[in-house]
C-alpha cells in the first residue's frame, strides 16, 4: 500500500512538504484552512500521487511549525472527502479516488459588435431602459413583499403579476386575458419550448413555421422532439393550401408583423386559420414579438382574441424593456392549460417571484404603459429616419413592413444586385446587414405556395438581381442610421 | 349574409345600440377606444351573432352623438381584426370568426398553512433574506451595468457571476470550478431536467435515484424521458450491489447529508462510486441542496471535487437566501458542457441577467458568505433547540443525520407506535410532520439492498411500530420549536 510512498523524516524530505504548503504567517483557523486547500490541490493535481505515505502529524507539526491538531483535523477533512486514506496504525496516504479535471481554455470575453452600422434586427434600444423607474420599483416592492412570496413560487406565476398582465392584455392587445389563463414564462422562447412538449406529448411531431421566419423557431421544437415545416407566405400571410397540405395541427404565426417581411395577416386570412386550427383540432401559436409598437394606426388586436381555445399567445418584454430580464408570459388554451402548467414546473420550478412582482408593480402603476410610449415614440422616429435616408441614398427602393415593429424590409433596384456581391461589398465597409433570404428555412421539408408552384412573396431577388434586405432600426439612434445607410449606398456603388 | 340581421334604424334598435355601448362622456380618443372594446366584447360574447348588420357609421354617430370618424375607425378595426366583415356598399356586420372562452374558474389564493406548528422540511426561514443588503446591491449594480448586459444573455451565465462563484465554490466546498465549468441555472431542479434531457439523448432511458429520496426527482426526469430506479442506502449512502445490478449509468445523489435520511456518504463510498462511474462510462449528479450547513465539523467537500469529469455538481441560493429568488449552478465535465449549454439555450435562451449580476455583486462584497455564516448560526441554535425538545418530550427517541442540513430524523420508540395512529393524532392536534416512509419512491423497479433481500437503513418502522420522523426546523424560530414538540407529545400520548 505504501510501495511508492515518500519517507519525510530526514530533512529533504521535510523541506518538500514545506514547499509544498503554504508559509505559516495567517492566523491559525485560516493557515488551517489552507494546509487543506494545498494538500487537496496537491493530490489532485497529481503532484503527491496515490499511495504517497504523508507524514505523521506529529512530524508535520513540527517541521511546519503549527500545532498537531491543525494537521490532524486537515487529515480528516480529506479522509472523509475521500482524497486521503488512512488505517489504523497504519498512517495516512493519498488515495486513489481523485482525479484531475481537464484543461479547457475558452474565451470568456463576451462577442465585440464590431460593425461600424448594424441593422440586424432583433434587439431594442437597451439605453432606452428605465433605470431610476425600475430600481424604484425593486426598492418599493422588496419593502413590501410578504416573506412568503420569497418561497417557492407558484409555477402558473405570481397572482398580482397576472391580474396586472391579464387588464393590460385586454386593453393594448384585445386579448382573452383572465389571470386563469396567464402562465408567466421567461420569454417567448421558454413558451415555445413548453408548447413543442405539450405538443409532442400528445403526439404531435412537427409543426408549421412561417418561412421566411425566424431561424430560431427549428431548433427550439426540435429540442422539444418536434419537426418544423416550412410554409411560404402570400400577402395575407401563411398560404392555406400548403398549410393543409403540410399535415401539421400546429402553425407558429407572427400574425401583428411577420417576422421578417412585415405582412400583416389580413382579416380574411385570420378567420381562415381559425377555421383551419378548428377543423384539425390544432393550434395556432402567435408570437407578438412585437405587437405593441404600430405606427401609423392604432395596432391590430391579438389574433388570441378571435379564439382563445385554438390560439397560444406569447408576448415578453424583450423588445419594450430587455431581454436580458427574461420575462414573458404566455395565454394558453383551457385545453391545454395544466399540461402546460405541469411542464413549466418540471422546467424549472416557476419563475422568479421577485422579478415578477417587480414587473406587476411597474404595470399597476402605469410605468409600463409609460415605457411602451416612451418605445413607440423613439422607434417611430426612427423608422421615418431610416425611410428617409432609403429614399435619399437607395432612389427606387421599395420597402414595406414599415407600418410596425422594429425592422423594415427594403428591395433595392437592380442596378445594386446581384445580392451576393452587394453583401460582400457592404460587410468590407464594416456594415452589418442581413438578407431576407438569409431567413429563409435551410433545407428540404418546404411546401410549395401553390400547386402550379408560382412564387411566393418571400422569393430571393428574381432575374433582376434585386437586393432584399431585413433592416432592423429600433436600436440605433436616427443619426447612426443616417450615417449606417450613406455608408452603404458608398459601399455599394449601384 | 344579413338574414338574421337586426335593423337598427327605428328608435328600438338605436336603444339597444346605446345600451351596448358605454356613456359617451369620455374624451374623444378614449371614447373611441371604448366603443371599439364594446363592440369587440359583444361579439366575443354571442351578444351580437355572426350575421348581425350594424348600422351605418353616419346612423350610429347620430345615434351616440360622437363624430362619425370615431364610429369608422371602430369598424375599420375590428374589421383588420376579423372579428367584423364588410364589403363594397354592403356596410358592416359581424363576422364568423370569433369564439367565445370556455370559462374556467380556479381558486387564485395562496394555500394556506394553517398548520399550528409545521415541521415540514424543504423551505429556509424566509425572514433571514437580507432585505436591505440586497436592495443595495440592486441599486448599486443597476448603476454601473453596461447597457450591452441588458441583451440578451450569455446561456452559460454571466461571467462575472462565473467568476465569482468559481471562487466561492472552490473555496467553501473544495469543488473544481473554473469559471468554464460552471453553468448558471434557475436552480437544482432546472440542473436535473438539463441533465436528463442531455442524458436522454445519449440514449439513457433510466437514472438511478436514492430511496428513501426527494419525490421530486421522479416528476422532473420523467419530463425528459427518463425514468427513475430507486436504489436503496445503508449506513455509507448508496448501496453498490444494487446500483450495479439496476443497469443504470447515472444516480442521483446527496452525498454530504442524504435527503431525507441525513447519512453522510462515507470516503468509502466516496471513492466506489466513483470506481462504478468509471467502470460504466457513467455520471454522478451531486445536488448539494444544503451543503453549506454543518454544525459539529467543517463542512466536507464536493464529491465533485475528486472527480469533476464524472460528477455533475448542483447547487443554489433555495436554501441561504430564497427559493423564490430561483438561482442555481452547475459545475459540468467538460464531456457534457456543450450539450447543457445548448440545451439551457433552448429551454430559455439563458438566466436573467440582472439577477446574475445582483448575485454577482453579492458573493464579491462577501454578502454572500455573510449570510450563510448567518444562517448557519441560526440554523444551528435551532437545531440544538429541536434535539432538546424532542429529548425532553420523547425520552428514548433516536435522533440521525444531526450534523447538517436543515431537518433531521428522529426514531420514537415503539410505545408511539404504530406510525399511522401516531401522524393520524399529531395531525389532528394541528402538527404538520412527515413519515420517513413517506419519502419512499412508490411502485415497482426498486433494486433491492442485498441479495439476501436484508432491509435497507430506509425500511419503516419494524415489528416494534416505531416512528420515523423528517423533522425540518430551519424555518422555525426556537420558541416554536419547542411548542410544535410539546403539541406533538401531547398529541402522541405515548
Amino acid at each position: 500500500m505504501t510501495s511508492s510512498g515518500t519517507n519525510p523524516d530526514g530533512a529533504a524530505g521535510s523541506a518538500a512538504w514545506e514547499l509544498l504548503l503554504p508559509a505559516a504567517t495567517a492566523p491559525a483557523r485560516a493557515r488551517g484552512r489552507s494546509l487543506r486547500d494545498a494538500l487537496r490541490e496537491a493530490v489532485r493535481s497529481g503532484r503527491l500521487v496515490p499511495g504517497t505515505r504523508l507524514p505523521s502529524s506529529r512530524d508535520l507539526a513540527a517541521d511546519l511549525g503549527v500545532s498537531r491538531g491543525l494537521i490532524t483535523e486537515a487529515y480528516e477533512q480529506l479522509t472523509a472527502e475521500g482524497y486521503l486514506r488512512s488505517g489504523r496504525g497504519a498512517g495516512t496516504w493519498v488515495g486513489g479516488a481523485a482525479r484531475a479535471a481537464r484543461t479547457r481554455a475558452r474565451d470568456l470575453a463576451p462577442r465585440s459588435a464590431g460593425a461600424r452600422a448594424d441593422f440586424v434586427p432583433g434587439t431594442p434600444d437597451l439605453s432606452l431602459f428605465p433605470r431610476a423607474a425600475w430600481a424604484a420599483a425593486h426598492r418599493s416592492v422588496l419593502a413590501g413583499l410578504p416573506h412568503h412570496d420569497l418561497g417557492y413560487p407558484d409555477p402558473r406565476g405570481l397572482p398580482r403579476l397576472r391580474t396586472a398582465l391579464a387588464g393590460l392584455l385586454a386593453r393594448r392587445r384585445g386579448a382573452v386575458a383572465d389571470p386563469e389563463r396567464l402562465v408567466i414564462v421567461s420569454g417567448v422562447a421558454q413558451g415555445a419550448a413548453l408548447l413543442g412538449s405539450v405538443l409532442r406529448s400528445r403526439g404531435m411531431r412537427a409543426v408549421g413555421v412561417e418561412d421566411p421566419g425566424s431561424p430560431r423557431h427549428s431548433a427550439l421544437y426540435a429540442a422539444a422532439g418536434v419537426s418544423t415545416v416550412p410554409l411560404p407566405l402570400d400577402e395575407d400571410g401563411v398560404v392555406l393550401a400548403a398549410l393543409r397540405r403540410s399535415g401539421v395541427r400546429a402553425v407558429v404565426t407572427t400574425p401583428a408583423h411577420q417576422f421578417p417581411t412585415g405582412i400583416a395577416c389580413s382579416a380574411r386570412r385570420r378567420a381562415e386559420l381559425l377555421d383551419w386550427a378548428r377543423s384539425v383540432d390544432g393550434y395556432l401559436f402567435e408570437d407578438d414579438y412585437d405587437g405593441d409598437f404600430r405606427y401609423d394606426r392604432a395596432p391590430v388586436g391579438a389574433l388570441q382574441g378571435l379564439d382563445p381555445e385554438r390560439v397560444v399567445y406569447a408576448g415578453s418584454i424583450s423588445k419594450s424593456l430587455a431581454p436580458g430580464l427574461r420575462l414573458g408570459w404566455l395565454l394558453v388554451p383551457d385545453s391545454l392549460a395544466d399540461e402546460i402548467v405541469a411542464r413549466k414546473l418540471t422546467m424549472d420550478l416557476g419563475h422568479p417571484t421577485l422579478d415578477q412582482a417587480l414587473f406587476a408593480h411597474f404595470v399597476e402603476r402605469g410605468d409600463y404603459d409609460r415605457q411602451l410610449r416612451r418605445c413607440q415614440r423613439a422607434y417611430r422616429e426612427r423608422r421615418d429616419a431610416l425611410v428617409t435616408a432609403l429614399a435619399e441614398h437607395f432612389p427606387g427602393a421599395r420597402l414595406s413592413g414599415i407600418a410596425a415593429g422594429l425592422h423594415l424590409i427594403a428591395e433595392l433596384p437592380g442596378r445594386y444586385g446581384p445580392e451576393e456581391r452587394f453583401l460582400a461589398r457592404v460587410a468590407a465597409a464594416g456594415v452589418a446587414v442581413r438578407a431576407l433570404a438569409a431567413y429563409r428555412h435551410a433545407g428540404p421539408g418546404g411546401v410549395a405556395a401553390h400547386d402550379g408552384g408560382e412564387g411566393s412573396v418571400a422569393e430571393g431577388g428574381g432575374p433582376g438581381g434585386g437586393v432584399r434586405l431585413v433592416l432592423g432600426y429600433a436600436h440605433l439612434p436616427p443619426a447612426r442610421i443616417r450615417a449606417g445607410v450613406r455608408l452603404m449606398a458608398e459601399a455599394a456603388g449601384g
